[in-house]
């Protein structure tokens, strides 16, 4: 988190301009067999020659320790500390979908349940279906409702088995609405109530939609019922413009990353497909705007499938990717992750994410590689990402000294 | 300290064992003729095998040059930060010390003075007595009273020069008692008071302690009185299981690392004499918990004497045991200290303590050792010790993912 006194030195200078290259999921750990990890193991040139010629480090996302999902994590980087930003649970996990939550949407968590004709809730996960089971149950929901109740739109984002989040999109909504859960069995379902006057519609709309899904899943045997809890909103954050003095881009493919970017107020650019069609789109834009959020999927999807070679890979396609980002000359160049995703765990980790930030004032060390290993040692140690930006400013001389 | 927000997140998967192994006072100082440490020193070729399949890296326990005390030590490495757990001046003493300090006892910091017949304060520190000097009034004291004052037990713990612990055991004690100690010579010892009325049967016991042991040294030519302050019994603190979600259990021959564990909660296994029966009573109980803080005294007692090949030897007796902790599988082995205690200083110093994490998903270099400069690179880098349990929880995928 940026302090204050330090918010105090930030200094507008346009033509030094940052760009932060975000490779998800970035980190990895050893092969098995080899020894090596995915960065140890991949042909990066271009990469490794930066990270010679740049500050390095490894940077933590949020406790030691814990894991960040992909919402947490790029706020986390983008300096706001996620324990600290008060997220409701259903907007945190809409955030960390691919689902473009927006201001003024409404989202909160659901289980499948099994729920008898007294409205007792017989088993609050209905059985455990598979994920493909969850999938199917939110596509006929959907469908019967047609997408929509009493004008909202509404959006089912299936989870892992009984687990799925609910998005309703409309004007007006307010988050102050009260779970239907019981939270145990044997209970009776809760009717969903307005916290305050102003959620009265909000309520409304939301019990017409319980009582829709369950004549839709009436005659399924386990899933026959939802419950719902945690409804939120996106939360209010100082904007990241304001917060560091600049006019920020974001270039992202994948929903996600663009709400996130959007949430602390960046400017989302174009509707690039690809890496490749990022990278046009930052070579397009590059006047315009003097920070830029560049991420890249391909590394944390290999993560996820545990397949070492498609990550080698992905880390290969960027690293022929850096010279055209390097020819737009940017002050500050960082090349970082927003958590682990070790090919060995199949998932994110918490391990500290291998970080370079290149600039003319960096404190190279000239044997420097990105990798896990290497990234031990250098100028930046193990730090923070909520001083991630504030380093970058540093890097990019647009932090005033404090005090003569 | 693990933030609320990481407690949510925290997993109960028994099956998934954490053996925290603590060698007291195991960092040091390189020898002046060889420039080695000790534990560069010492053969150590199974705690450098596991060093080098660990996450590595040095371990601050209080803040940054700050040497703890025994007591502070392993509160901070059980996550509880020394500095923010409420301990009175004389339950801190007497946790420090090799007293097992329990629940409901009471103790005071203590100084033998001299006072004159009108109870006016001579010498706060009774001309500085000698260590033995100090053992010998203590003794005497204690014996004149036959070890209770109206059936409440009294323990006396000789420290240094004028310098001792008194400790209260009995029914109903309250801590709520003002010192008798007027803090400057000249002026009057103030009798004891309750601080509140449930505290007035404890002032009362106190006062007919205090009168009694004037009687006693009332022939002493300096140390014919007693000063005491800061009464206090052992602090209230969340118990540490239901803070990691573990069923732990301590294992240490010595009754302060006993009082320490017992304080946060832990289970206290047996009464083992030595390291060997340590380890004997680690397999012998292995199954029944899935936290296991095993204690090794050898190392820290070899610094204090500043023996320097004692505690190479203490060293290398701990490391003829890893074989017999690692048959157990555990799914994390941590070896780290409470505090260093280098030979040079023969005291604990505040140089970060050199830890080791060994589980499936420790990032490992394989040239590093157990050493204090080998580990100044390393996965961990310098961290907290309120950090440690965290971390551990983790390397045993005991913690979910913050946010999806």
């Amino acid at each position: 988190m940026i302090h204050d006194k330090t918010r105090d030195l930030v200094l507008k200078i346009p033509e030094k301009k940052i760009i932060l290259l975000l490779l998800d999921g970035l980190g990895g750990l050893p092969h098995p067999e080899t020894g090596l990890s995915e960065l140890e193991t991949a042909k990066l040139p271009n990469l490794h020659r930066l990270a010679a010629t740049s500050s390095g480090g490894r940077m933590k996302m949020v406790e030691p320790g814990v894991t960040p999902g992909s919402g947490p994590a790029h706020l986390s980087l983008f300096g706001y500390h996620p324990y600290e930003v008060e997220f409701g649970r259903g907007a945190l996990e809409a955030l960390g979908s691919d689902f473009a939550f927006a201001r003024g949407d409404l989202a909160a968590r659901a289980n499948y349940a099994t729920i008898n004709v007294n409205d007792v809730v017989l088993d609050r996960r209905a059985a455990k279906p598979s994920d493909e089971e969850n999938r199917r149950l939110c596509a006929k929901v959907l469908s019967g409702l047609g997408g929509k109740v009493e004008g909202t739109q509404i959006y089912l984002l299936p989870g892992k088995e009984h687990r799925f989040t609910v998005v309703f999109r409309g004007e007006g909504l307010d988050a102050a609405i009260k779970d239907n859960d019981p939270q145990r069995e044997g209970r009776k379902l809760i009717p969903i109530e307005a916290g305050r006057p102003q959620a009265a519609a909000s309520a409304r709309v939301v019990n017409r939609f319980l009582s829709l899904a369950r004549e839709i899943l009436k005659d399924e045997p386990r899933a026959n019922g939802l419950l719902l809890r945690g409804f939120s909103g996106l939360p209010e954050v100082m904007p990241f413009n304001d917060r560091y003095g600049l006019n920020a881009a974001a270039i992202a493919a994948y929903p996600m990353y663009r709400g996130v970017a959007a949430l602390v107020g960046m400017t989302v650019l174009g509707s690039p497909k690809n890496f490749d069609e990022e990278i046009s789109l930052l070579e397009r834009k590059y006047v315009e705007h003097d920070f830029f959020f560049v991420h890249f999927k391909g590394t944390d999807a290999a993560g996820h499938t545990g397949d070492f070679l498609e990550k080698v890979r992905q880390l290969e396609i960027v690293d022929a990717m850096i010279p055209r980002i390097e020819a737009l000359k940017p002050e500050v160049l960082i090349v970082t992750g927003d958590h682990s995703t070790p090919c060995i765990c199949k998932e994110h980790s918490w391990h500290p994410v291998p970080t370079i930030i290149r600039s003319p004032l960096a404190l190279s060390r000239p044997d420097a590689k990105l990798t896990e290993r290497s990234l031990m040692v250098g100028d930046l140690g193990v730090f923070h990402a909520t001083d991630l930006l504030t380093l970058a400013l540093a890097h990019a001389s647009r932090l005033s000294k404090f005090g003569a």
